[in-house]
Formats: C-alpha cells, structure tokens, sequence
C-alpha cells in the first residue's frame, strides 16, 4: 500500500499534501489531497471526507475550498478523492456527467465500465486502509461532506455506513439520483437498467428503505441553475421528515453552485463535523 | 468608461465579481476581478488593492486567495487587476518572467513593449477611476498589498503614491529588482539599460532615494525556492532602517511562494491594512 507524494505545502501550521498510488479498487493511478493540521506528535485527529462533484478531480476543493483555517483550528485531517479512475486506458464519454470525472460512488457492474468505475470500493474501503496506513488518523473518529454529485455520495456512503461515520453533511446534493436526469442517466450507465438495483445509491430511497442517520446538514443555493431539475432537496426533506431523521436544510439566497458558496458555508459543515467527531 | 460583467457570484454574503472593459493605458481588454463585502446601500467601503505574481491573472488570487471571509467581517472592497496586456496583437516573450503575465508594473518606454506594457499607468490611474466609478468605494481610504512580482508592484507604487495608500504589505515581494535577475530582466526590457531609470520601480532605492511611508508589513516564506536569488527582503530590512520606515518582516518558517502561504497569512494582512482604513 505505497504512495507516492506528489507534493506538500505549509499551509496555517500544518501540511496540504497531495498523493498518487496504484489502486487495486480501479486498476488505476488514482490521486486524492489531504490536510493534516498542526498537531502533537504521536496525536492523532479525526478525519472529514469530502467528495466532489461532476468534473471535479481532487484540486477543485483543495484550490478553492478554504477548508484549511478551520481545520487547522479545529484539528480536522481533510481528504479530497477523485472523482472517477481516468487514464488512456479507461472507459470515457463525452459529456462532462458520465465516465470519467463523474463516477457517482458507485461500483459499476455494466461494461464497459466495471472494469475500473468502483469509486465506492475505492472511497469506502482502499482509500481509508491508506489513510489509516499513511496518516495521523484517529479512524474511529471519521464523518464525511459533498458537493453535488460528492453530497449525493456522502448521503449514500454516510446513511450506508452509519456506525463509522458520525457526521454527514452536504452542499447542494444531488439527493434521489433515481428521480433526476444526471442520476438518471448515470447510474442506468453504471448499474444497468433495473431500477432496484438504484436504491442503494439514492439517498432518499435509502431512507425509504430503512437506512437512519440521527442528523443531516445540507446547504443549498437559491440561485443554483441545477437546483430545480437536478438537486431537488425537497425530497430530502420529506424522506428525513417521514422518517425522523433531523435535517437541516438551508436555503441559501443568492448562492449558486459554485466554490464561491461552498467556501462560504465551509467553516459551518466542519464546526457541525467537529461537534460530533468529539 | 463602460465595464462589461464577465461573471458574478455571491460569496460570504457579498458578490465576486469578474470584469472586462477596453483599456486605454493598456490599448487592450483588460480583466480584473472585485469582491464587494455586504453593505448598506449607499455606503462606501475602503478598498484594497492585490497586485498578482509572474504568470498570473486576476484568477489566481481570486480563487486561492481566501480573502473573502475576512473582507466580509472588515468591510473591505478587494481588487485584483491581471498582471499585463494580453492578446494575440500584444508583444509577448516565451519566458514565464518576461512579456505577457510579467508586466512588472512599469510602464514600457523600449520597443516592443512601451505600445501596451503600461500596467503603471493602468494600475495607478485608469483602474482605480473605474472602481470610484462602478463601486461603492471610499477612494480617500485605499491600501494595496501584492505577491512577489505583486509585492514589488505594491511597494513601489505604495512608496511612490504615499499619500494615496494608508496601508502597503507584501507577500514574498522582490525588494530590489535593480539587483535581482528577474527584475534585472524586466526593468532592462521594460525600461532599457540606463539602471538610473529603473530607481523608481525599485523599493529598496525608492527608500535610499528619500520615499517613505509609516510602516511595512512583509510575510516572507523560509522554504521559498526565491529566497536568497530573488527576493532577498534583507535588502528592504537595511533599506528601511536606515530610513526609519518601520517594517514588520516575518520570516515564515516551512512556507513556500505559494497560494497556500499567501492564504495562511491573507486574515493578517487585511486586518493590519483594516486598522489603519479606519
């Protein structure tokens, strides 16, 4: 389980490093960025996950995410992956929501992507046995965040694995991927054509089928073009409400879908994480 | 003096903004970008002025810049002007530090470059009309910061228009450009190689040829691979207590040339620059 670091900076006290490995999940080079904060040594932090969304890669956060202050504040190690396996030698589309930069956290099992698209594989089990491995890392203490099609794999990563994740949070999520036309068309892509097969990666057909988290942020833009065809919290927010689940949904006037709005939200998810991670 | 918008987005409850207009310094369309923090209607706000580094646009600071936070809770207005003309009709050199994205903030008198490399011009006269123009800004309270090229840029143009600026900092600025290659580089293309001319876009000589101002903030990195050939903030140190300019300069141990270091040290110097706004 070797990495290679491909470079690390200073950045408020501690290190904002990025790294590449081999990975067995995709059969790829797969490149993903951590913050460790200033820290004793020997300590070791709790760890937020925070996934991306359509066309992303792991810079798009690291770059514009201003996360690092407060997780320097708060003692929080930060860890962006990649969005998708990419490469040569890797199934593609043209369109910037299916293939590469747009894996969806799932496993794929259709061809000819199930030979490298296991993007949930890779961030639920590879990924965090690295980050474990590599980094000063309390992983009894993990919580998980997204963007888009990244909160669309938060909410399913963090409703599935509830007993290791003990905050789940989102900005502007892709909430029922099987209702909506991106979610629609990837995870028919990836998944195949039974429907059934979708729920387990549709975060309100989760909640529908049992899946409980105690708690759920999400912040989501008023002014996001994506808001009404694709993102469609109200369903979130019905399935939470049926459910018992306490969501808190803020609707955000003005914002879009950009970094700009989830920079500005940012330091509010990690305090809401870092309450939690204890 | 018509600005065109490329792109708003709400940010930290204010707008960032990115704008094109026609320069007439420059003879090109120039771009620059401009946060404006939440206000009252009505009110004017102090504005401070980056200037960016070689190869960079107004984009760079714009998107790792983390600025936007701190000016929102200060009130600041935060301007970020691109770094030379561009364009297919414009002069250019294949070097990162010469010609395009290394306008030195001089203005040219050689050929080819005096036809559109006039960012002296641009940044101290025609830029700052439109901001009074189109911005709810207080241009009796301005400051101005800048990195590395920038940094140079921000101490000559704040030595030179004293009374203009309340605040003058610095990120890894060159100090000395008459005795450094890149500005040797620079300051011999821009302005030709009688070194008498080039005095005046060098802050350590500006100092030994009589300009003051109150004080000087500098945040300089220990692991900048510019340190000792480029950037040498000694010389400004020997400068400024020779003349009794008081300079906080703060070598920064582990810290590189980068966005990161700029961000870790950004909240400092807006608040030290807010201080003294008023």
């Amino acid at each position: 389980m070797a990495i290679e670091t491909v470079a690390t900076a200073r950045a408020f006290g501690g290190t904002q490093g990025v790294y590449r490995h081999a990975s067995d999940a995709t059969g790829t080079p797969m490149t993903f960025s951590v913050y460790v904060p200033p820290h004793v040594p020997g300590q070791t932090l709790p760890v937020i996950w925070y996934l991306s969304g359509l066309t992303c890669t792991h810079a798009n956060v690291t770059d514009k995410g201003e996360y690092r202050r407060t997780c320097a504040e708060l003692g929080l190690i930060f860890v962006a992956p990649d969005t998708s396996p990419r490469g040569d030698g890797v199934a593609d589309d043209p369109a910037y929501d299916f293939g590469q930069g747009a894996g969806f956290y799932v496993d794929a099992t259709e061809a000819p992507w199930a030979a490298h698209f296991r993007m949930w594989s890779y961030v639920t089990e590879e990924l965090p046995a690295l980050i474990a491995a590599h980094f000063p890392a309390d992983m009894a203490r993990q919580s998980i965040m997204g963007h888009s099609m990244g909160g669309h794999g938060a909410l399913t990563i963090g409703l599935t694995l509830a007993e290791r994740f003990r905050a789940v949070s989102a900005f502007a999520p892709i909430v029922a991927p099987s209702r909506v036309p991106w979610g629609e068309k990837a995870l028919g892509g990836y998944l195949g054509a039974d429907r059934a097969g979708w729920r387990r990666h549709d975060a309100v057909a989760l909640i529908e089928d049992g899946a409980r988290v105690p708690a759920l942020l999400v912040d989501q833009g008023e002014a996001d073009h994506f808001l009404a065809e694709q993102l469609r919290p109200h369903l979130l927010a019905e399935a939470c409400d049926a459910a018992g689940i306490e969501l808190t949904l803020r609707m955000q006037p003005g914002y879009d879908h950009s970094y700009y709005f989830i920079a500005t939200f940012m330091a509010d998810h990690l305090a809401w994480h870092a309450a939690r991670l204890g």
